[in-house]
């Protein structure tokens, strides 16, 4: 009998339950938290389009969101780089509140006409629920460090309906370059089960069809390449100019929740200008449209002024919505100059510049397939490799490593 | 000027384009070599099933592959292992030779009734072109690892029609628990440029039809569990006894040309005691009929069994084929005993065995996706990732390194 004990695949028995319950538990917080702040930004959405006047209101929106961080939140304001931290280096419990103060940010960010996404607030109410959840069986650093993994899988499978992407993206984003296995189990289980819960929740998400994928050519692949090459330095673009916003904030202004403020303040001017609400909140109407119509090709570059100014000045919410906003609008615009019908473009734009942004090649090409099918693939492998090799190493998230140099 | 010149993506600019040149001629190179063993796959397998007299002469065939491989071919007798050796410390350019040795060795295999595959012939000769024509460019140790690496890619993905599974296969394959993104480019387009060249010739792939893929419940989660870990078991018996034949052969049998003689006539006596040469081959149409028709559950074993001895006496060709034979007869086999649809599990079963033997989730889970759709999925990243954990740390590929634990 202990021989048959000492086998290797009798060890794997208990390491799969075990992170079976664990992966399912998070997979049922984060999905359920995603499920709160898809409905929370529905409604959040809808309410503006019909109360237009509340974007005057943006710039006290900032104010507040700024001042409850600032007196509640301090703790936990670096949102995604204070997991990245944690799990790079595993210290202390990732504060619960993390969860309802990310909810109420993003939720203000949206209801006043902010650009800002979701996936933050969804990798960060579904990581720090996690961890906090697990305190109980008082679990050390390694296996702290994958339930943070599995939170953030959980989050980005359940947030945006796609399994498969969320699964690698807890292992991918953590590093550059090269990536590890001993989350892949409970990454797995939790982002399969949070889409699942966000889906039993009742909540749908948005489709975008790509109707007509060609086989391809030579050409096409050449276009491809220089799609991609030109959706990684548009993620660098945008980046770079977030950071830069921030410090440029952050230097000129040292009462931290006066930043917010004061970028409310341009973004309801700017809104006023233009005379639009398309460039600020998620946007879906026109991320929907890049699929299905030619669109003005000076959207991506409004979108990318919206968004950095809005995340650089501290309003709250993820990143990665607006970048499928401005991949979808710049590869709607890149469509004309290449042989490639436009919404396989725009596909690969959605994908592609969150690619590069996040630096994770990978966990987006699983996106293209979840959300466009299986034969979208290989175009959405080349265009987010390209992206990840041009867009430098210096990606959205501040926290992640040098696991190993691009080229 | 010199500050652009300094830009990170400018510096991408030249890597893209020397990797774009090597990944296509690699490409071009496995897509051509995949296509002509294709063709003569086909061909001996078309021969030997319409003249199966010839099976009598198996002996024959192991001793003649044998004496070649003992005169002409002791440098490049290590097959897969070779070129994996060379990967983690890279010495002397492989042999050419290896190209038109193995290609004869699987043909003679096939033609005569070894049950055997072509993944490894396809990525040998693939590896072995590869490395040969670029020694032109007098590449340093960094490179020549990529050339190889992305010579697997573009043999794994062209040989099967499997571009996305390919890409990841290269890399994945080296170490299990990890994985590193130097060779991400070349590997994608050489397995895409593979590809596409191998269609190009005009070799058609088989297709696996999984008509209905159900939405995933709680049972259909323990079931995919359940099945994983069975198809990780099956994967470690299979590794297991296959290693076990061939050190038995050699602390036998002492003079090599002889060892396939002896499993040549072991394996003819066999086939003529059962009577049918299912069991031998690459076995295709079994594995068609796993996916529409319910199979006899002893078919696993017997392939297992005839595969095993074909191999481990010396016979050349890849595990790659038997071992998707193996899974889907296996998953055929349990689907009874689950609430998912036979043809769901045979796929399943498919990449699972495979994924536990090679030590590769995440190209079998592609695999999953290039061959059945992007709706399977989920249930192959389970059931993949599963049978990854239950397989041991022993896989098919001797040379493979240990990067991580898997638990």
């Amino acid at each position: 009998m202990n021989k048959w004990l000492r086998l290797e695949p009798v060890q794997a028995v208990p390491y799969l339950l075990k992170w079976l319950a664990i992966g399912c538990t998070i997979g049922i917080l984060t999905g359920t938290s995603s499920a709160a702040l898809l409905a929370a930004l529905d409604w959040a959405t809808q309410w503006r389009e019909s109360h237009r006047w509340i974007l005057f209101l943006l710039p006290l929106g900032g104010l507040s969101s700024g001042l409850i961080y600032h007196y509640l939140g301090s703790s936990v304001e670096a949102g995604n780089n204070l997991l990245l931290e944690e799990i790079h280096d595993p210290r202390s419990i990732v504060p619960l509140r993390m969860a309802p103060l990310v909810l109420l940010g993003t939720t203000i960010a949206h209801l006043l006409g902010a650009s800002v996404g979701r996936e933050g607030t969804a990798v960060q109410m579904g990581a720090s629920l996690a961890d906090s959840s697990m305190q109980v069986f008082r679990l050390h650093g390694a296996d702290r460090r994958i339930i943070l993994m599995a939170g953030i899988s959980g989050g980005v499978a359940s947030v945006f309906g796609t399994p498969l992407a969320g699964m690698v993206f807890g292992l991918e984003v953590l590093a550059f370059g090269h990536f590890r296995y001993d989350g892949l189990f409970p990454c797995a289980i939790a982002a399969i089960i949070g889409d699942r819960v966000t889906l039993a929740w009742g909540r749908q998400h948005t489709v975008y069809q790509i109707p007509n994928v060609p086989e391809l050519t030579i050409w096409g692949l050449i276009s491809t390449i220089i799609a991609g090459t030109i959706f990684g330095l548009t993620a660098m673009v945008f980046a770079t100019l977030t950071h830069r916003i921030s410090a440029y904030f952050k230097a000129k202004i040292s009462y931290p929740p006066l930043r917010p403020f004061i970028g409310g303040i341009i973004i309801a001017i700017a809104i006023q200008i233009l005379g639009t609400t398309k460039y600020i909140g998620l946007g879906i109407p026109t991320i929907v449209s890049a699929f299905n119509t030619q669109l003005p090709p000076w959207d991506f570059a409004a979108k990318i002024g919206f968004t950095a100014l809005s995340l650089g000045s501290g309003f709250k919410g993820g990143e990665v919505t607006p970048l499928f906003y401005i991949g979808a609008t710049l590869g709607n615009a890149l469509a004309p100059l290449t042989n490639l019908p436009a919404p396989l473009l725009a596909g690969m734009g959605f994908v592609g510049v969150f690619a590069g942004a996040a630096n994770t090649p990978l966990a987006s090409t699983l996106m293209a397939i979840d959300l466009f099918g299986a034969n979208v693939g290989i175009y959405a492998a080349i265009a987010c490799i390209c992206s990840y090799l041009c867009s430098g190493h210096a990606g959205i998230y501040r926290a992640q490593r040098v696991g190993l140099s691009k080229y």
